[in-house]
């Protein structure tokens, strides 16, 4: 089988040169390694099958938590999806099946070579009683990137689509009916393969499990800080860093508790020698600020080089940005910005706001930023939480979220 | 709880520059990054405490698989050592219980962000019968930076080899009794905690499995062909690439697979502009040349600047060849090798060999090298399977792992 694999995988690999910004730095050519694989075209093999679900409902319906006790990611549904691949059939029936433990193997290749990787996504309900998700094809396209690059199989974005939609129905009574709440679902791809050689897996489990959540901010929102690292690194390229692999992960909670440690709420991931600007903990990071020469504002963020992940938040900002901002004479732009260059801007005054971007919290504006033993002032006045740049990007991408407006990002279940 | 694990973990955390060689390259700073944590030098939640074992014995002893047909990692004992950990509580009572599935939350973190890290060693039987391990300490240190590093826990290495050894003895009739055989033991540690939150895990668990294995190579040694990989990146400087994580293995696979599918046994490493050779797959690299000035013969490897696995073989051959072989006039260093240094003495005829270094295979001599289109011949003759330093190492090394030799590296049980 490990042949047949071979073969079969080998069609599925290509490497290619990200098109990132030049830099005039020893390190360019390096910068601009990028590694990916592309999802399988075409296989022989069994494809997903939303109509071949089958639906075991739960006998014991779990009790409402109350809105307010919430805590994100801490108790789930009353069902699961999950869906069975294995090398020689493909995947297996969809199936919704009562939340319940996974019956692993102690060999089971997720849990020592970190086969895994997963989604976050959510789903909405609208004023009408409607439910919503937001930019599903995104995550579907980016989780097929992810399980691609640690050889676990691929699947058809549309037809998992559909399969969370069923679950989401289902379970739509965790759904809380109010501004800011949501049902954040948690596609998951493990490979279950019962051996410790380390190869490509022979089996693995994609599964879906849902958790309500509230606001992240309930109370309006509430700047942060940040410390930035530089003794530790996140990403690199030619790396797996621009991939929601699991492997991302464990390794940022030292840096993390370290920033906390000393009161800073999230850590903030600089890059090599000239000190760039990547992440801030687990969110892109969008930075507005005056051009030292023609004083224009622009909206600028990291680019996908391949240490970036390629945040669904991210871009929908990006998106709304160049609709919207534009327009306005705002300059927007992907382009890699040095730790100096920032504090230099908030030095200067021309510093407008720093805000991060993800799903859980949509945009998390930054107060400060430690860098060096100093704190960078990131442009907020002393009484405000929010820059006027973060609250309208989290007032578009929400109206869309809850159907308030129109938007093909909106995907009405 | 949080709140109580920032603070005790914080105690944990240390950085420091690593005293790696210093390169006259742009990237000499970025090199030199390292950030490890230290272990927790004392506690005040329970520890390890093997007099607390408990012994559960399966009721349906396994038969035995022929020693022919044994692959590694795939059949594995009766039973298995199993320890939970609690943030509250420290580590539960030691339990060896029947080899059987881990029961886990799907929203457990090891599945997720891949808090989980793991040992390779080796148990052997003597021609007296006696069982012996080698260096364990060397794997529970490391195992112990590995856990520390992801915010897992750290233990008593003397107190885990003690129940290690409960745990082979009571297991010790799937020891073959034959050179070259042995078995394999897996110690991991993988955080349990059933949230989605990304923090460090409250619950862990620690398991050791056990499989049989036989000689790596059954039939004498046969020499591996490399492709050096240059265009996706094992680790980084800063990053977590010295620690046995699962998060380094995952991403290997396909790189791994393109080797495969132009005949390459395994792929070899390649770190940034200067094409510096780092591991060959999952083993560390060692080369034997002459000096290009001198004449001297040196057995070079990697130095640990943070992105090389701080290999149990790699150190033991380094110590075997500083004691043994530089008496007779070699030379042993750790340093930066460029892939262009290596290709460069094999044409001048200076390569005298080239091997891999692992717990799986002892030594994995190599016959050539495939570099941007070339061939690099790494010195064996066309008769040869292995040079003459591996052979020796491999001969040295097994004579200390099967007693033969009395060392202070082999521990009997």
């Amino acid at each position: 089988m490990r042949s047949f694999q071979v073969a079969r995988r080998r069609a599925l690999l290509q490497s290619f040169v990200a098109p990132g910004a030049s830099q005039n730095s020893a390190m360019s050519q390096l910068w601009k390694r990028c590694f990916s694989a592309t999802p399988i075209a075409a296989s022989r093999l069994a494809g997903l099958d939303p109509s071949k679900l089958t639906v075991t409902k739960t006998s014991t319906p779990k009790e409402l938590t109350a809105a307010k006790d919430l805590v994100f990611g801490k108790t789930f549904t009353d069902h699961m999806l999950s869906i069975e691949w294995t090398a020689a059939d493909g995947w297996h029936t969809p199936q919704i099946v009562p939340y319940q433990n996974l019956s692993l193997d102690p060999s089971a290749c997720v849990l020592h070579y970190a086969f895994e990787c997963f989604e976050g996504m959510k789903a909405y309900k609208d004023n009408k009683g409607q439910i919503r998700l937001f930019r599903p094809n995104k995550n579907m396209a980016r989780l097929n990137k992810s399980s691609s690059r640690i050889a676990l199989p691929t699947f058809d974005g549309e037809a998992l689509t559909k399969l969370i939609g069923e679950f989401v129905k289902l379970d739509s009574r965790f759904i809380p009916d109010a501004r800011g709440y949501s049902l954040y679902l948690r596609p998951t791809m493990i490979g279950t393969q019962k051996t410790l050689g380390v190869g490509p897996p022979g089996s693995a489990l994609l599964f879906v499990i849902a958790s309500p959540v509230g606001p992240y901010y309930p109370t309006g929102f509430k700047a942060i800080s940040l410390e930035a690292t530089d003794y530790a690194v996140r990403a690199w390229p030619g790396g797996v860093g621009d991939k929601k692999l699991g492997a991302n992960y464990a390794p940022c909670v030292l840096p993390q508790l370290e920033a906390a440690s000393r009161g800073f709420q999230q850590n903030l991931w600089l890059f090599g020698e000239e000190e760039y600007i990547t992440e801030v903990g687990t969110m892109n990071l969008f930075v507005a600020m005056k051009n030292k020469e023609t004083g224009q504002k622009e909206l600028v963020t990291a680019p996908l080089d391949g240490t970036i992940l390629e945040g669904v938040t991210r871009d929908s900002v990006l998106a709304l940005a160049r609709e919207r901002l534009v327009p306005k004479g705002w300059a927007v732009a992907e382009r890699k910005v040095r730790m100096t260059e920032l504090a230099e801007a908030a030095q200067e005054g021309r510093l407008i706001e720093v805000f991060g971007a993800g799903t859980a919290a949509i945009v998390s504006p930054v107060r400060k930023i430690s860098y060096k033993g100093e704190l960078v002032d990131c442009g907020l006045k002393e009484t405000e939480e929010a820059g006027q740049i973060a609250l309208q990007m989290k007032n578009w991408i929400e109206g869309i979220q809850y159907g308030d407006e129109e938007h093909p990002w909106s995907y009405v279940l």
